[in-house]
């Protein structure tokens, strides 16, 4: 539209005459005039219409779509430093007429709804300026997190999502008909993004993983994007690590320069992140969290997500100024067949878990690459080397010593924002029971 | 790695001992000494070998993976002005070794193999120079998309992949057996980027879809993917136009800066855009075709390929000095029930398609924004308004007049490079037939 003015631009237009175009967020009818409220994508403006605009707008409901053309001019406060502007209608056009009463109420400041019903109206509430906020954040994190592997030269994959064979084993893969044969949904980019190795050598992408998980949680989608990223040549896993908290850094940062106003609706203070995040083993944390947290979990394989949440809000907070945390040398029972194992003892594996916002958030290491190992380690997690065969190809014919991570998208989104349920950060989410919108 | 040296950066450090890592591209012994080919992601390397360095190579395999420390001196060549340099071998390193004959040979300037037998071995032929041009070609045009949208200020949006109904109707989708039900993988993105309409006005992304296509063709591929775009407060389709336009330029813009050296490599020069493309109306389009290009098509509804052909690489470079042409006003009867129709001709809608590089790249226009005319569009098209309640929840509730466009990535790559199918500008491409690697 030619010569629209967008809300957050008119107190520039003071004394101006502007056109607006958005929502009927709200209209108060005092008879002889009125206040609409116009919302646009970029935030809320009274305007205050005359007996006529009413007379127009008479029969219609909320999120009618208008086109206003009006004078930008002061608004009257109580507060007379307050400042703000208001939109005197001269004239209104009717863009899209609705004539049902919304189901929800957008115009209210929280939408207090319960889950079910929010998604179930994703179509209307995602309007509602806190759902907005939501995805512009989300959208922020993708574009950091590629504006820093694009500076490192990285290569960008698409990764595929139908497969032939479940890709990491298990049983949690959904089944397709693909013309009267089966195929299955890719559980993760992983083996994909280790074949690139061979060719680009430092690659990253934005990948879909599904899940045909059992049950629903406030933590589980059946399906959800991953931040993929995987690096050959590597010497040791800190130049993992080091990627890992770089794009990080960069991720938060354009979170803050791009999404204000987003976060201050939304009432979130991103964590510190100190000079640098610290590292420490996975026994020495469980020690850590033993003799200064006061709960002894040091005959465990794994941190408890209580231990998680201590580690990167209350000890790596008070000891090095940062809300995130390294956690290194998970036992080989807790990982994955790709897993590189410690030379020195077989029983641990050269990876790690960056804990941050009182969870895990990226999940990486050293991978195997070497052949004998690799058919090793799938029997080994009793997996059959033969399903394998394309992904043994790449180790049968040379890549690097490598590794990498992934970082869920909506979890990570959920975690930053503090939402309750990671359906929450889901644009259109799907679990258990929904499929819909 | 610490100090590794790229290929591409030898010159800059003649008479200097540097770390070079990569494949054992090709080698020649000649008993007392010999010549290897390094290949790394950015290029190939002679390195010059002694007797030992031969002696640790015994056995082993093209595409081990190395670790070269040596010296860079000016390649004695033929030709006095060639300034090509080369690495005399210190030490020799090997990181991964290959012990198996690869299946396919990667030395040689063109692999020069049936489809079947290139993708069958994705995995190896990926790693030859033109196989790995060819996605980094794809990579820069996203990336050029994406900073075209960026700019404008809209919002990226992650589009779901299962869906509980065929999402536009029609019978080639994909089940899905999801916990005993049927889901379904979604076809296109369209009905959620225009479910944002109401939320972020101007909305971009790159989706996947799913097609249960019947026969493989050149041009068919069960799973690709989409740049999507959708913008509301439209008020004439020359915007949308124009941003189709803008955004073809950027990413062709960008394929020339960052892949000249790819571009050279396959031989690859890309069209004229000229001043603007130029924009002619489908029936306009076959009186030309008949009059200036000898072929009578007007009694058709729509260009045949060979018309689109000449359109784009005949009439409009002619007349226009451009590559492209945008073709205007489609049949109502050739386009889907989102295509909003000429208000002024029923039978006619207000849609266009991008036709470039020989064939249609872009397929876009005005779609339906009034509730009760998305209603009976859906009924005129034999489909059943009870299928699209959550679709149609945003035309109930208010949306602005709005249009957008879909583009192939696959398809748009392989018409770039001149590919003879498309399969071989997809990494991992998945047909009636094939579902790996």
């Amino acid at each position: 539209m030619k010569n629209r003015t967008f809300v957050t631009e008119l107190s520039l237009h003071l004394g101006q005459e502007v056109t607006l175009a958005g929502w009927l967020h709200n209209l108060r009818d005092m008879k002889n005039f009125g206040f609409a409220i116009l919302r646009d994508r970029t935030g809320l403006a009274q305007v205050v219409l005359e007996a006529a605009h009413l007379e127009q707008l008479k029969g219609l409901q909320l999120e009618t779509v208008i086109k206003v053309t009006g004078l930008v001019k002061e608004k009257k406060s109580k507060d007379p430093n307050a400042k703000e502007v208001e939109v005197q209608c001269v004239s209104l056009e009717i863009l899209s007429p609705v004539v049902d009463a919304p189901p929800v109420e957008i115009s209210k400041p929280d939408l207090d709804l319960n889950l079910d019903t929010l998604i179930d109206n994703r179509v209307i509430t995602l309007r509602h300026p806190k759902q907005r906020a939501i995805f512009k954040v989300q959208a922020a994190l993708v574009k950091g997190y590629r504006a820093y592997m694009e500076r490192q030269g990285f290569t960008e994959i698409f990764f595929p999502i139908l497969a032939g064979a479940a890709s990491e084993g298990g049983a949690e893969f959904f089944k397709v008909d693909y013309y009267g044969r089966e195929a299955t949904l890719t559980q993760s980019a992983q083996l994909y993004k280790q074949i690139t190795m061979g060719v680009y050598e430092g690659v990253y992408g934005l990948s879909y993983s599904f899940r045909a998980e059992k049950f629903a949680t406030s933590r589980h989608l059946t399906e959800f994007n991953q931040f993929e990223f995987e690096l050959g040549f590597v010497e040791s896993m800190d130049e993992i690590m080091d990627h890992a908290e770089a794009a990080i850094r960069e991720m938060l940062g354009t979170v803050e320069k791009d999404c204000a106003v987003e976060l201050k609706l939304l009432e979130v203070t991103l964590p510190p992140l100190g000079d640098a995040f610290p590292r420490i083993a996975l026994k020495k944390a469980l020690e850590v969290y033993r003799d200064e947290g006061g709960v002894d979990e040091t005959s465990e394989p794994d941190l408890s997500p209580a231990g998680e949440r201590w580690l990167s809000t209350v000890w790596a907070p008070k000891h090095y100024g940062s809300g995130f945390v390294m956690v290194t040398d998970y036992p080989t029972s807790k990982r994955p067949f790709y897993a590189m194992r410690d030379p020195k003892d077989p029983t641990n594996t050269i990876t790690f878990d960056l804990v941050g916002f009182g969870s895990e958030i990226i999940s990486g290491g050293m991978r195997v690459n070497k052949y004998d190992e690799q058919v090793q380690a799938l029997k080994d997690k009793g997996l059959d080397p033969a399903q394998f065969e394309d992904y043994l190809m790449m180790h049968k014919y040379g890549i690097p010593p490598e590794g990498g991570f992934g970082m869920g998208l909506q979890r990570l989104t959920q975690n930053i924002l503090g939402l309750a349920n990671v359906k929450e950060a889901t644009i259109f989410p799907r679990d258990v029971q929904r499929l819909r919108p």
